[in-house]
């Protein structure tokens, strides 16, 4: 998607021969468009780790491409398979949750390890390559099958603006490319169809705030930024014509860990009649588990992102704090919607119910192993 | 209720004899508490429109003392009624949609009306001290009646802490005392039933951060401040047992307008069938007017209080933008909570439905004048 007009991905190489790969400093957005080298494996582990990068897609690819830095580098090296098993464990350890991350580095690995070492970087540098179109792909198949919602909808408003509502940031700079509740929209809007987007600013870390609304404006889509507490009275006021969200797992019956905040907004949009819906890719859903509430822990983050909001001051970028010093805080990372609540999940295969009959008719591979 | 041990109301007079008033600049709570005299005219403009005071009952309160400076000023004037008028006037202007305001202003010159001039000053002391404490007691009316049923769950959970659920801030200080919402706790705390508070920060101006964590904090309720995103996810968990919200205004079928993200809330319990309570005095009750989403106007507040986020940064108060320069944001502030997801309203007269039935149960003067 563009920033400035120039056409971006979320990660790409420096120049053409492969070595120096760049991303954007996703700490300093939406206040400063920085473009990092990162080149060692120490640069991409530093990346991951401060997230520089975010997003479990992002996270996956810029781990891939470590591995291969990890490569070259362990080649210097008289123990090539001891160095590369060291830097690989560095790699791991930047997030220890991120699912994506471990798939992403064991993919290169597994790649690779029976190539001669000489030919090892560039197979390497192929297959992290090959990682980054599929996900691209992948979020491009989800907006292809998102976009006639859209169009459908902007047709029975006679050509008028379709208001769709979105949380977090499930968008292309946590992705490759598109995003996931983004990719729909941004094929719509380069379709052509008007449509303006409510931006949840989604506390505590305002990645509504801060990164949807600046990969919106880059981009050139229509959309305004509301507290998370607006959601509902826009709803009631007929101002919502559509929510989508992103999803952190989904359920084999289609309930939806996400962003904390998503729950309250798929309740408002039921009560009111506004379809609600999820951009699930496949990678998203955990086929083992049935009952979102009783199966997904949800992660309890750090209260200072409660107690401060950073935000730029000037030409500075600061931190204040918003409450009593003390005054505790608790900070949960996510919250389920049931699949009661969501009217369908948009993959890559098509839209379906989020209910285990829905995903099965888009996955009929996942009936065999079902769990009763 | 306290601060550092010490027991305020959110207006006092400085010494015995009347004359100069004090007040708590809310501008800096929670970051420093520094009282503010309030003696001539203009300082009881300055102190309402820069909303050093905020809150309904206490804009009301600061009106009527205002009142009092303006007849003793103006008795200093060849033209009393003349500069009386004047000042009237600019203490009307201050905030031009608070009803209390009007009211308590218009209640000090009815009273004083008739009487000599140098009786005037005097009475209208009198009058304004008069309806400081009617204030009070009508908070602390609605504490009682709103105690039950804090002891009621104290007692169903073995005596184990209840945890409630509140949204912005109806606390003491937007009124004189004990607050609207905070009432019942207050009275619970200090009965020594055990009581734990969320507190939703409440964006866009935080006053649940700022001032419902700061007054229970001084006042030793253990409470803990979440996003605004997160009571949804905890009702899911089963660790609220009670919402009480403040109203801005309810209607004689029982919608409540309040703060915006309230409605989010009340949909949360109604799903999760936690008791959602609305602490509702009498003048907050608009009987002229029935469906809240129709009837009632919401208020589209500077798109700045989204665009900002205040806070401290070591000493100093400083405010941060948290979203890109041009991105636009809306800021609506209140929503409305239809009646059916409310559990009942806590009045000063008892608790009853939100409904017409519920509200003319406690109100039957209001039946005569029932609006078919």
């Amino acid at each position: 998607m563009k920033i400035h007009n120039r056409h971006y991905r979320s990660i790409w190489r420096k120049s053409e021969e492969p070595g120096i790969w760049q991303v954007l400093d996703q700490r300093r957005l939406p206040f400063e468009v920085a473009a990092v080298d990162l080149e060692t494996v120490q640069d991409f582990e530093w990346a991951i780790r401060d997230m520089v990068v975010r997003g479990a897609p992002l996270i996956g690819a810029t781990a891939a491409y470590g591995v291969c830095a990890a490569i070259r580098e362990a080649q210097d090296d008289r123990d090539f398979d001891g160095k590369l098993a060291w830097y690989v464990e560095r790699l791991r350890a930047t997030r220890p949750t991120a699912v994506d991350l471990f798939k992403a580095v064991d993919r290169v690995l597994e790649g690779v390890k029976s190539l001669p070492d000489y030919e090892k970087w560039t197979a390497a540098v192929r297959i992290a390559d090959a990682l980054v179109e599929e996900s691209a792909a992948q979020c491009r198949a989800i907006g292809e099958t998102g976009l006639p919602l859209i169009r459908e909808i902007n047709r029975k408003k006679g050509g008028e603006p379709v208001n769709i509502l979105t949380h977090c940031n499930a968008g292309w700079l946590a992705c490759i490319d598109y995003g996931t509740a983004t990719a729909p929209i941004y094929l719509a809007h380069d379709a052509g169809i008007p449509v303006h987007v409510w931006v949840d600013e989604t506390r505590p870390r305002n990645q509504g705030a801060g990164l949807t609304a600046f990969e919106l404006g880059q981009h050139g889509v229509p959309h305004t930024v509301i507290t998370d507490n607006a959601g509902g009275l826009l709803m009631q006021k007929g101002l919502v014509d559509l929510a989508i969200v992103g999803t952190d797992r989904t359920t084999r019956e289609g309930d939806v860990a996400n962003k904390i905040g998503t729950y309250l907004k798929a309740l408002a949009a039921f009560d009111n009649e506004v379809p609600f819906y999820v951009a699930a890719p496949s990678t998203s859903i955990d086929w083992e588990i049935r009952d979102g509430l009783a199966e997904i822990s949800i992660e309890e983050r750090s209260e200072d992102e409660v107690r401060f909001v950073v935000g730029l001051d000037g030409t500075a970028i600061r931190r204040v704090e918003i409450m009593p010093a003390d005054s505790p805080a608790l900070n949960y990372g996510f919250d389920i919607t049931p699949a009661k609540l969501v009217t369908g999940l948009i993959t890559e295969r098509g839209i379906c119910a989020a209910s285990e009959d829905g995903l099965l008719s888009l996955y009929p591979e996942m009936a065999a192993d079902a769990i009763v």
